[in-house]
């Protein structure tokens, strides 16, 4: 059985959805971030960096999405949310994965998490003023370059349209109207149409 | 034939490191950053995103470390760079390279970097002043839960000691002392000394 740690709105959504959609037996635990459970003596023996998500199965503690959405997809192939057979597709699918966790999700970090780069006041509010700007410009090129098709990787539904998912939700919030992408939209649209998506939403 | 695109002492070493000791043939393109040719219209129509590393093959172009890491253990299975046939060992290999990509390269990248993040010099300044202190932390959580032996794994060579090693290239200009950290200090001396390692370095 498998046992994932998550926080609500937060990167852990994709994870989650990925084991949803992939028909895995697992179990949810919920970390409550407003009574910093993140940072609990209990939960740094879990995952000492104190973040979401982590998922532990009876191997150990596994920690950061990219790692984690593969993980899932090649331990429930049936579901064929990865190109698993394809160096060179499994490769693009982790490209984009690893543009969203070190690019995207860092960008939109600077938002509310200015004090892990700066111990001044003056400078978490200039990075602030300057996050819609960039995640307008990664959703650019996200749109124009990255998103291949009706889903990420074109044809296919994937661990990338989950992850991708996730972050669209932070747009609103980060001051970028995500009308402005028209695939990235209706990519957004379709993941939460799906059965599972609306499963992992309402619990 | 595969093309990479590198510039020197940047986190492309770590895929330049992978190639040579898994004996691929490939040619490497060196970009002078000092006359941004990172942002040159030729470079930006290989990588929109402006940096280094990217991998061209026969199928197009492929960014982003951890997934460069990761298709060249893949694509030479006999230099067994990677646990590729244990699913949840390979998802640690990737947990770990995800951690170098989206927290300590970034964490780095605030010292020479900060305009990405912020307008104001004053906050660039105060990024640069914490980047030792986050640097030093990062490498205390590294040498005390993620070095697992000799090598990051433990016994055997992988991708993750060459992205390790490259990471630890910037930590004196970060204002960190690797002799604080025993394990990673012998780990990068370990990975310096190998023939494969000599040869990149070297060119
Ligand atoms: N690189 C990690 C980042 C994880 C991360 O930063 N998670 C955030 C939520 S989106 C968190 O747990 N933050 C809690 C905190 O900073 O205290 C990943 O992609 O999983
Ligand atoms: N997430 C990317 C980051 C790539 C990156 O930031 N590369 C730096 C060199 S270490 C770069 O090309 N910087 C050029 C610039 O910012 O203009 C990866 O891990 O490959």
């Amino acid at each position: 059985m498998l046992t994932l740690y998550y926080a609500p709105n937060t990167c852990a959504l994709a994870a989650h959805l990925a084991l949803e959609h992939a028909g895995a037996d697992y179990k949810a635990v919920r970390l409550d971030f407003s009574k910093s459970e993140q940072r609990s003596p209990e939960y740094l023996k879990v995952n000492p960096k104190g973040r979401v998500p982590a998922l532990v199965s009876e191997r150990g503690v596994l920690t950061e999405t990219p790692a984690l959405l593969q993980f899932i997809a090649q331990s429930f192939p049936k579901a064929q949310l990865a190109p698993l057979d394809d160096p060179w597709a499994l490769a693009k699918a982790n490209e984009f994965n690893s543009y969203l966790c070190s690019t995207v999700h860092v960008n939109h970090a600077h938002k509310g998490r200015g004090y892990r780069w700066s111990d001044d006041p003056a400078a978490h509010e200039s990075m602030k003023a300057k996050v819609a700007q960039n995640m307008g410009d990664c959703f650019e090129l996200i749109e124009r370059e990255m998103v291949r098709g009706h889903w990420v990787l074109g044809e296919k539904l994937s661990i990338c349209d989950f992850y991708l998912f996730t972050i669209v939700q932070w747009l609103p919030g980060d001051g970028v109207d995500p009308s402005r992408f028209a695939k990235v939209s209706q990519l957004a649209h379709a993941v939460r149409e799906l059965p599972a998506t609306q499963r992992v939403l309402a619990a």
